[in-house]
């Protein structure tokens, strides 16, 4: 492992060199954890020409406990108590010996900037672009791996919560039990805010709950995934309340299924994104619901929840083996509710058995 | 309710036409919010020349829920559909006659900045800085009355967890416990992430909660608030495990204590942010523990639980009345634990009572 964040950073730096650039400050925190194996908070990642350094600003004194468990630092940590890292970095960098530093210009303010150029007003500043986030849409095995736990916290959260009773809890109750059992099997905390959708609000997969009850006949929709060791995995299923769904339920679970299966069916390496995309939303357009439809089908999952790339109808590009995905559809009828089915999985080669399903919990429409 | 964001949108275009700027552009989300009563995700507020308007990237189609139950919008939405509603707002702003639009530097990346002077090169970008965030630091009773609830629910939720068995559970579960109670109690959700600290642990104030468990003979500290309709607050209370704290645990808990109390009873409309945080410090530095503290005391606390005023040996400028603050010193010993006491109050004139106290629970040092 430790060897990892090593030639990630040689990766960066001969990319860097290539676009003229000896060195390269990285800001965006993902970015930074993805290099430095950390990323405690407002630490930026100065590479070469010299030694690679993690610039932090002063943690509050006597807090050690502010760093992360799940983090382990793996480059040298300056500390840089008096004042903004990226100012000290730039300094670092124009004393090294840099005449360009390539900065992440999509993350650094114009404040930042600013003050970076009247440090080193002999260095100039270059664009380091979406480099990083590039370089990590494909993941090696322990990233794989870390995912794989992920998930297998997150089935057994959901799993649990489906055993209990669920009519007349708040949708709001539901998400932060979902949780507090995220974190009892063993996750770091929630990958993103979880939602839980009854009855009208179903199938929406940005719901925030409310303090709505789950009634019987509802359909219910969840959406969680774990934090584990910063690898964030995403499952959405629906289900419905009560002895049995009604027929409109079973006619669009079963379409939002297809749709879904379609997505998964077209995970392969080479598959253009616009075309995974196109393999769930045809479905749903055929079928009439193509207006209230999401812009996208799923996206990249790994240190954040929503990573490159993004599977939608202008996206362009194609999948690689090893980049791990969420396909995840989803209809939403107002004033009635909705269906939405997501999985995490990773794109492999037919020949080593098409593409991982990580998350495991079973996509049969539930009577619960 | 609906006149106050028309007033301090008028207030803020006052500022800046006596900078020479027509237009402004607020990107932070907290000062969006201040301004416009709500801050979907993305959105920005574009201030004249002509009519207010909240410029929104598209929501996830279907996806009404995305908005926030405890935001109430005031004033015109435009959707950006097509890429970053701050490139539309420069557009808007160049058609609208203006030859000039202040901007939040300290908010705005690089990249987009530079992409708002390629689509309106005749518009000349000028630096808003921080005038949002100063208009924000005296509250109105309207905001002091959501401070109140917001202390409400936490006292409340504190309150419970201290009556329920602690010896064996762990910082994590504790957390979690705690965070429920915020939002059975009527919160929008913790106002930060919850600090629970036992034994070595105790006293830091970001201690991120482990799997340590409460033993007897700990100290145990928690630090916590609510967010209530987006306004914030701040408790930190230590605790000692067991039936009888130790002599050092008490020395050290009084010596703590008596300095939040100097802290405290230092606040008044007209004092400095130093002489503050010096009433606090310097019985912590002449009781030998200057070298371990934070550096600062406390700050302001609103729609972000961390806002100026900072109370630290080096900050400039007085109180005003009706400033909310944090008072929270602390002390940690290596290896041993540590007590550290949070109040959020409101800077009152003495005339009406002096430093008003909103977070209510008990500064007594119970065993539990």
């Amino acid at each position: 492992m430790s060897e990892v964040h090593a030639v990630r950073r040689g990766l960066l730096r001969d990319r860097c060199a290539a676009a003229g650039s000896a060195a390269a400050l990285v800001s965006r925190p993902a970015n930074v954890r993805y290099l430095a194996g950390g990323a405690p908070p407002g630490a930026v990642l100065l590479l070469g020409p010299g030694e690679d350094v993690l610039l932090c600003p002063r943690a509050p004194a006597g807090e050690p406990g502010h760093g992360r468990p799940d983090e382990a630092l793996r480059v040298d940590v300056l500390p840089t108590p008096d004042g903004d890292p990226v100012v000290a970095a730039a300094g670092l960098a124009a004393a090294s010996g840099a005449d360009s530093l390539a900065v992440e210009e999509h993350d650094l303010t114009v404040a930042r900037h600013r003050a970076m150029a009247k440090a080193a007003p002999g260095l100039k500043l270059a664009d380091l672009g979406f480099t990083v986030e590039q370089q990590r849409i494909v993941k090696d095995e322990e990233e794989i791996g870390c995912l794989r736990i992920a998930a297998e916290i997150t089935d057994q959260a959901l799993g649990e919560l489906l055993e209990s009773i669920l009519v007349g809890r708040t949708e709001r109750h539901l998400a932060l039990e979902l949780e507090r059992r995220l974190v009892d099997h063993g996750a770091d905390g929630p990958a993103f805010a979880t939602s839980v959708a009854t009855g009208p609000n179903s199938g929406q997969g940005r719901h925030r709950p409310s303090d709505r009850r789950v009634e019987e006949g509802d359909f219910l929709s969840v959406r969680l995934g774990a934090n584990y060791h910063g690898y964030r995995c995403e499952i959405g299923r629906t289900f419905v309340i009560g002895t049995a769904p009604a027929p409109w339920q079973i006619e669009l679970y079963d379409l939002v299924f297809a749709a879904q299966r379609g997505g998964r069916e077209a995970l392969a390496p080479g598959a253009a994104y616009r075309d995974v995309d196109r393999a769930a939303r045809h479905l749903l357009e055929s079928a009439g619901h193509g207006e209230g439809l999401q812009p996208w089908t799923g996206h990249g999952v790994g240190l954040e929840i929503e990573e490159d790339p993004q599977l939608a109808p202008t996206a362009m590009g194609k999948l690689d083996a090893c980049v791990p995905v969420t396909v995840g559809p989803g209809v939403h009828l107002p004033g009635r509710g909705g269906v939405r089915i997501d999985d995490t999985l990773v794109v492999r080669p037919e020949a080593d058995g098409g593409p991982e399903l990580l998350t495991m919990t079973t996509k049969e429409l539930l009577a619960l």
